[in-house]
């Protein structure tokens, strides 16, 4: 009989600078197109990023061992952005709109290979809020 | 190479009295099947609506201008709702019974023509919260 | 010795309708006064209930025996406010417009008696939340 | 013309104590692979249940009556469960290492007959929470 | 009779970048008295901003008129902050090293007067979060 | 001219078990004081504690380094409790019937000179959360 799959969620804050800028537009539009995210010296958001990996309940009764998807979740995300410029300080973000669509996108890259090579799990969501009353939900890329 | 779909999900509260009574039951009828929610005076809520748009992410890096969601929400939702008594004020709830199933159901159907016109996304999911212990989700009508 | 005096809070919620309006105003001098708030047809809340209770901590360790000062919450003002019509429904609160302000008032009046009587502390605070985002504090009446 | 089928949520919380110990490991091995959750004296959580029901929309609104669904969780899962030990106090626990998968599982079993046999509807998700950054979710045994 | 004081507290949020820099100080100096904090690029915050009026309860039963209050919130201090960089864009913080310290002492600064004229309570708490697990209280200046 | 006193609170979680019972009393006794939290085994919480430090604000901005207050919380209080039975792992607690309010007392007298002696700052409240609903709060010993 096989075990059904269950998913375990975990969640961190980290805080950074962003600006919503695309060089390819002249400043009219991106000020049209981003409003107030567009501001020319940046904004800042506390940040939450909850990540979510798949797999069968082995005997340990754990999907994935809790510390070893946080030291992921820190080592791949956490020390780079926490205290960072998004656009500025970070170099996986380098080229991106920061948008969270594109953080999602972005922290997936990085969060999925390590997650199925070093925990066994699957990652199956990266979810990012800015504030509290909006987030992403990014299922794979 | 098409890019993934991403989701987007925007909350906003709002302050409603309601009634739970089907005018097709008697008062003992009622009585017994809505409980303290039958209160001939009503009662009331604070709601959170949670509002989830899907769609791929093309280069601006936002699946739907989350202000264009947000002027969305409140002028099919929160305009006719905050403030007022749900089955005595809000025409588009006439005949329903205020659960909040039949909340997200209504919202639904005025929600989802205007985000898919005017945002070009697609709307996945209505969350109804009454409280912060109970909610209830709507995938489509 | 003495003890150093300590507080214990509880938090509970209730759900109400109320329609804020001064019977002594005219129609136009209540609009503008109360605003949305004066919804001919009323509104409601998620309320959320603070109270707080100071004493010496004796043997036991316990200020007030939670379950009491819970009993005494419900007893003198969930039974009477929850799943009501503040203005329609609640004796002890006829004659009082029904701000946040006079509910924790009229709240205060019924809770201080007991839960000196009763749970042998001292009331210090009464809080009550309208929504997440404002709230109240009564200190004495 | 069948009704769509929504989902209705709700949420408890309950205070246990517990101790992640394989008995077929070793001391050593046991503290490698738990941790800080392996210590010999347990410790504990706030954990917060929330089961998730799905089901067509009756002539009532309610998918299932919110109490009825109540009535289960307390039956099922936290009269058994609230100010106990998980380990030594809970029958039906017994055999599984207390991880948060093994309860989600465990509770899943208990709550899934009654809900559709007194509810009406079918179960489709239990999430547990141990504290407010990590969560669990079953969607099936 | 005098009718007790009470206060009534509301709150915001907003979303900034900053960097605690003294440029008294040298680049070393700086960066271990801020360490991460005085990032070269800056970081950010979703702010929560809690604004506490004290006064008597009149016949209206409000101390002050809470849209009264959320006005002059968002006139003195969230269109000035929002979606800003504080130490670049904020005139009235010029001068000042960003820390939630010193926002509570700005804020005060700007608020206690205006809540005095135009409100008719008195500011008795100013209160800062930085992220959900610190914030500064200001009591006066 | 002397610059204003400010307070600034910092939050942290610990998961902990314990079992209210005073070896001086029956058992009966303990059942009927204690109720639930007597159970033999023992239950636990995810405990929350909010420490406050005042102080006037020198040229730094900084009443207390955030970073100081944190690592005398996590030496004198989180490092003790965390994963531990507060009754039988904790020295400092020993003797002393594990409530809420013992607690406080008990973390109040080892935090407070080492945020005198290392933050400079004075320790003004000491608040310890049992689950989302009670709190208990201490002002000096």
């Amino acid at each position: 009989m096989t075990s059904p799959e269950l998913e375990l969620t975990h969640c961190i804050e980290f805080s950074s600078a962003h600006r919503l800028h695309d060089p390819a537009l002249t400043d009219a539009e991106n000020a049209k197109l981003y409003g107030p995210c567009n501001n020319l010296n940046g904004h800042g958001h506390t940040y939450r990023l909850e990540v979510t990996v798949r797999g069968c309940v082995p005997r340990s009764g754990m999907i994935i061992d809790l510390n070893v998807l946080r030291v992921i979740m820190h080592e791949e995300v956490f020390d780079h952005v926490d205290h960072k410029h998004l656009d500025k300080d970070v170099a996986f973000l380098a080229g991106r709109i920061s948008t969270a669509e594109n953080l999602a996108l972005a922290f997936w890259e990085r969060l999925a290979p390590p997650i199925e090579k070093r925990g066994g799990g699957q990652l199956v969501r990266v979810r990012v809020y800015e504030g509290s009353d909006s987030f992403v939900d990014c299922f794979g890329v």
